[in-house]
């Protein structure tokens, strides 16, 4: 079967044997936002010398901007309860195929705003499948939109939202504090002591607001050099997104890209956290596991 | 004389009587920004058929990106210490005239980053002149770069910035957020239930960077429209900003707009806080103490 991992920015496939195991492995710059809206044409054109009968699909296109919108399906929940959401949809140009889309997860803190994921569920579905059970475990998937995950017996209790690199990209790119950086070497080079008192920053008294200021006047007075100041945001920033961690909580299961995470971890260990990291390719697992409850696959 | 506020974005001049009283006042788009780095023929077309002699500036017109540097006055500190540091610039296309810019204020608090600010300071003093001494008081002065004081016995003892006039614009023009917004209906209308549901979400578990999602998330799933979320966020922000204030204040002092003060006094009101709002104006009033302390003015 193949596996795709279908967002707004990026488009990643796996070629799986029967036991679930990759294959072969493709991305491509052909998000959403890259698609105008027409998606058949970009999967067949993505997934092409590849054969394969089956195709299981996450992420943003199946949302309302996507090719076929499934609905949510509310937290807790796990692996039976997200296989009976999945849709399948039709493709005229893809003759001998199946494909399908798996649903997005949706929470409902008490209190709270309303939460979605649509992509991290089929990450948190492999995971679960290599952790075999047990818990209660707290995952953190760092991006754009990083998402923190509760999961306990095999199931997903709860999650929330953090906008971390989204703002570290607007506020990077479009603001005063921007303006006053070296962004080359924010996106080339990672300033350990820098980020490490962005860490230590965000734990003092005021809040992010108020925070988001000494980017500047750590400036302004010589603290940091200019090329040093995406790594203090960067710091800035994920500090504040791990303050709601649970107090308790000794040990984090993070998933992503390496770069990613080896951030993550250093600001977890400044905290006495420790890290246990798991690549991408999770997703390819968990879309197996679905495909293997709806007897897709043997 | 006149008595100038000249900022990054706006140029306000006030032509004031013996007594400190504005008899004339004047604004313009012609902040830093819009000067190229040329200042002296701004001045000179902006006061035209202003005759007085004396000249009393503040605001960013004394940074190193203004026209001439003027060192910080460290707090706490009173009318005689900010008076001690103006610095006296010559103009030879103004004979006749003496040109003085008021210094910045720099505060160091216990453990946190450096804070300044260039302009607020003088409308604080303004403001003390009308509080004749007596407090602690606490006031806050919005915008781009929020500020909030604590003043003391005719004394700045301390302040501290929140940059949220400046997320709010970054993520209205230019997140994801954004273009989920009617942004149009943001900047014109005010949407009270709007913004006081972002003002209540800003007291509820997890920090901002998990708050801003539910911008999104509120948005998708039809608690509130597209012309709803600019007040939303509104609410968000300014809701995490006077999270910053002291358990035990009542009342708070704003100076700023008219539109802006309003949404504050609200924001204010619903974590039972009284304000007392006072007008941009009190900028003349601190730069004409100033000039009397100096003894330029009777």
């Amino acid at each position: 079967m193949i596996a795709v991992d279908w967002g707004t920015s990026s488009f990643r496939a796996y070629r799986l044997d029967a036991d679930g195991s990759v294959l072969e492995q493709r991305s491509a710059a052909a998000g959403l936002l890259a698609c105008g809206g027409v998606f058949e044409p970009v999967l067949t054109e993505q997934l092409s010398g590849w054969p394969d009968e089956l195709i299981v699909m996450a992420g943003m296109i199946g949302s309302r901007s996507g090719w076929h919108e499934v609905p949510y399906v509310a937290c807790p929940a796990g692996l039976g309860d997200i296989a009976a959401g999945m849709s399948e949809v039709a493709a005229s140009s893809l003759p001998g195929r199946r494909i399908f889309i798996a649903p997005g997860l949706s929470h409902r803190p008490a209190g709270g705003a309303p939460e979605v994921m649509r992509g991290e569920e089929a990450q948190l579905l492999g995971l679960l499948g290599e952790l075999r059970g047990g818990g209660p475990h707290t995952v953190c998937l760092p991006g754009t939109h990083s998402k923190w995950a509760s999961v306990n017996e095999g199931r997903i209790s709860a999650f929330h939202t953090a906008m971390t690199g989204e703002l570290y990209a607007v506020l990077q790119q479009h603001s005063l504090l921007g303006a006053l950086m070296d962004r080359e070497a924010g996106t080339s080079v990672h300033d350990a002591p820098a980020f490490e008192l962005g860490v230590q920053t965000s734990a003092a008294a005021g809040g992010l607001l108020n925070h988001l200021f000494s980017v500047r006047t750590r400036g302004l007075f010589g603290e940091l050099t200019a090329a040093q100041l995406p790594s203090y945001l960067s710091g800035l920033l994920i500090g504040h997104e791990l303050q709601g961690l649970a107090a308790g909580a000794e040990r984090v299961h993070l998933i992503g890209s390496a770069a990613l995470l080896s951030k993550y971890r250093s600001a977890l260990a400044l905290r006495g956290i420790t890290a246990q990291a798991h690549g991408e390719a999770l997703a390819a697992r968990g879309l197996h596991q679905l495909a293997h409850v709806r007897a897709l696959v043997a």
